[in-house]
C-alpha cells in the first residue's frame, strides 16, 4: 500500500504535513510517495530531524494557492505539488492520494487528472461532521454549487457505501437535508432527491432531516446539494466558534469564574474536540476513480496522519469497486451524453 | 394604538398569550382586540384572575393547526382566530397584528386577507437573531422557497427599514449569505442577487458573508433565499442546543463539576439567553400592507408582551410608508404582470 502525499498543500506545509506522513509510515506501515520541491523537502526534514528514509519523492513545483481559480492547476500550475500528486495517483505510482490543499484544487485535479467513475458526473466532497453521538458524512460539502435529484442520489450511495467501508458503520442511515420532515417539503430539486432516494434498493433512507434536527438525527449520511450543504457545514463550524470564544470570555470574566473553569477544563477540552469538524477526520472525494483524501487545511501532524490512515481504508475497503456495482444502471448508460 | 392579537395561536394559547397581552395594554398603553373564542376567553382569564376590561374581543372558532396546509386559512380554517385576526387588521380595525400561531397560515393570511404592498411580490419573514455582539435580522426565513434574484433585493430593502424604524439600527450594513465572500462565488441565483443588492441606492451592502462568519459579520441584515434561509437558521438553532445539551451533561458529572457550575451558573445563563432565538423578539412579515408580527410558537407571557411592543413600534415607525417610498420603480411598474 503505497499513499501519495501533497507535501506543500495547507497552512503548516512542509513540515507539520510530513511529520504525519513519517507517523502514518510507522503507524500503519505503508510506503508513501511525497510531492513537492526535493530540495525542499530534504531541507525541511534535515532541519527538523525528520527521518524520510524508504520514501520516495517526486519532486514539483511550489503549490496551488487556495485563492487561486481552481482550474489553474490544469494550466498555471500545472507542475504545483497537487497536480504532480493527482498524475502520480493518475498513473498507478501510488494506491492513495492525501492534501491539506485547496479543495477547489483537489476536485478539478481528482475530476480532470485522476478522472470520474464511469457513471459519475460529479464528484463530491463528504464532509464528516461531529454529531451528539458518532459523526456523520455531509455529502455535498461544496464541490457541486447546481446539481440534479440524479447527483445527489448519486450523492447518497457514495456516503452510504464509505461510511460502511471506511468508517465501519453497518447499513448506514442516510437523510435528505431539508426544510421540513414530510417528502413534499423544499424545493423542485429536494422532492425530486427524496424520491430518487426513496426509489434507490442499495440504500437505507431515513426520509428529509430539518437542519435542527442533524446533530441528534441520528443520520450517518446527510446529502445535499453543495450550496446548501456548505452553508449548513459553514453555520455549524461558527457557532460552535461563537459559543466556546463567548464560554472562554465568561470563565476568565473574575477569580471565581477562573477557578470554576480550572475544574471543569478536562471535560470542556473534550466537548470543544467533539464539536471540531479537524478532529474528525478528512474529507473524502468521492466519485473519482481512485482513493482522494483532503486533509483539513490547518491539519497538523495528528490530523494529517489520521488522513492518512483513512486514505489507507480507504484504498484497502474496494469503495470504489462497490460505488460502481451499485451506480444506477441510466446514469452509467446516460454517461456518454455529458 | 390598537394592536390585534390571535388569542389562539401558538403552544401556550390562550392563558399565555392573554398574559402577555395584558402586560403589553400596562407596559405600551395600547389598546387591544383579542380574536379567538369569546367564551373560552373568558372562561381563562376568569380561571386565572386576569383583567380584560378594556379589551374588544372579536369571536373566532378554534385555530388553525401548524400541521395543517397553510392555504386552509382562506377555506376550511376561514373562520379561526388567526384568519379573523387578518381580516380585522385589513378592515382597519386595529394597526397592527400579532400572532404566535403557524408560521405558514400567517404568510398565507398575511399575503391574502391584509394583501401585498404594491410592487411587492413575495413577502418575506424577517427572523431576528442572536450574534456574537447586537442580533441581526435573516430574511427570508423561509417563507420563500424558490425566489427571484429581484425578490431578494426586496428583501434585503424591507429588512434594512426594519431595522432602522423598529430596532433603531442606524444605517444598517446588509449581507448576502453565501458560500464564499467574492461577488462572482455562489449560484446564479446569489450572483445576479449580489448585482441589485450593490446597485440599490437605498442599501448600505457590504457584500458576500460566509455562513460561518455571520455572527461575528457585525451586519444587520442577512440577504437569503428562504430555504438556504431556513437551514441557516436551523443549523443555527440545532447547533447551540446541541451544545448547551452537552455543557449540561457535562456539569452534572460530578461533585467537582457540580461546584464549578454553580459559580458559572449566572454567566451560563446570560450566555443560553443570548444565543436564544425566543429571547431576541419575534418575527415581522415585511412585504404586506399593514404591520404583522409572528411571535415564537413557544412564546410565554414576556415574549408575547415583547412581541406586541415590536408590534406597536413597527406601525409607530412608518416602516410600511418607508418601504413603498423606497421599492425599485421597475418592480412597482411590473406588479401587474404576476
Amino acid at each position: 500500500m503505497k499513499i501519495i502525499v501533497d507535501a506543500f498543500g495547507g497552512d503548516n506545509a512542509p513540515l507539520e504535513i510530513l511529520k504525519g506522513a513519517v507517523a502514518a509510515k510507522n503507524a500503519y506501515g505503508c510506503d508513501i510517495l511525497l510531492c513537492g520541491d526535493e530540495e525542499a523537502i530534504r531541507a525541511c526534514a534535515k532541519e527538523n530531524a525528520l527521518d524520510l528514509s524508504g520514501m520516495d519523492i517526486e519532486t514539483a513545483e511550489g503549490a496551488i494557492p487556495v485563492e487561486e481559480d481552481p482550474r489553474g492547476i490544469l494550466k498555471k500550475y500545472k507542475n504545483c505539488s497537487l497536480a504532480v500528486a493527482c498524475r502520480a495517483l493518475a498513473e498507478g505510482r501510488g494506491d492513495a492520494l492525501v492534501s491539506a490543499g485547496s479543495t477547489g484544487a483537489l476536485v478539478v485535479g481528482g475530476t480532470f487528472l485522476v478522472g470520474r467513475i464511469k457513471g459519475v458526473r460529479r464528484p463530491a466532497i463528504g464532509i464528516l461532521m461531529p454529531a451528539d453521538k458518532t459523526p456523520f458524512m455531509l455529502i455535498d460539502g461544496g464541490a457541486n454549487i447546481e446539481v440534479t435529484p440524479e447527483a445527489m442520489n448519486v450523492f447518497g450511495l457514495m456516503g452510504s457505501i464509505f461510511m460502511e467501508k471506511v468508517q465501519g458503520v453497518q447499513n448506514p442511515r442516510v437523510g435528505l437535508l431539508n426544510i421540513g420532515a414530510e417528502p413534499n417539503k423544499g424545493t423542485d430539486l429536494t422532492r425530486a432527491a427524496y424520491e430518487q432516494l426513496a426509489e434507490n434498493e442499495h440504500l437505507n433512507f431515513i426520509g428529509n432531516i430539518e437542519a435542527r434536527d442533524v446533530p441528534q438525527s441520528g443520520a450517518d449520511v446527510v446529502v445535499s446539494d453543495g450550496f446548501s450543504g456548505n452553508i449548513f457545514l459553514k453555520t455549524y463550524e461558527g457557532v460552535a466558534l461563537t459559543l466556546f470564544a463567548n464560554l472562554k470570555e465568561m470563565f476568565y470574566g473574575s477569580t471565581k469564574t477562573k477557578l470554576a473553569a480550572l475544574a471543569l477544563k478536562g471535560g470542556l477540552k473534550d466537548l470543544k474536540t467533539k464539536f471540531d469538524a479537524d478532529a474528525v477526520g478528512g474529507a473524502p472525494l468521492l466519485g473519482v476513480k481512485k482513493p482522494v483524501i483532503k486533509a483539513h487545511g490547518s491539519s497538523g501532524e495528528e490530523a494529517f496522519k489520521n488522513a492518512i490512515g483513512q486514505a489507507v481504508r480507504f484504498a484497502e475497503g474496494n469503495v470504489i469497486g462497490t460505488i460502481e456495482e451499485s451506480l444506477p444502471k441510466k446514469e452509467q448508460e446516460g454517461d456518454d451524453e455529458q
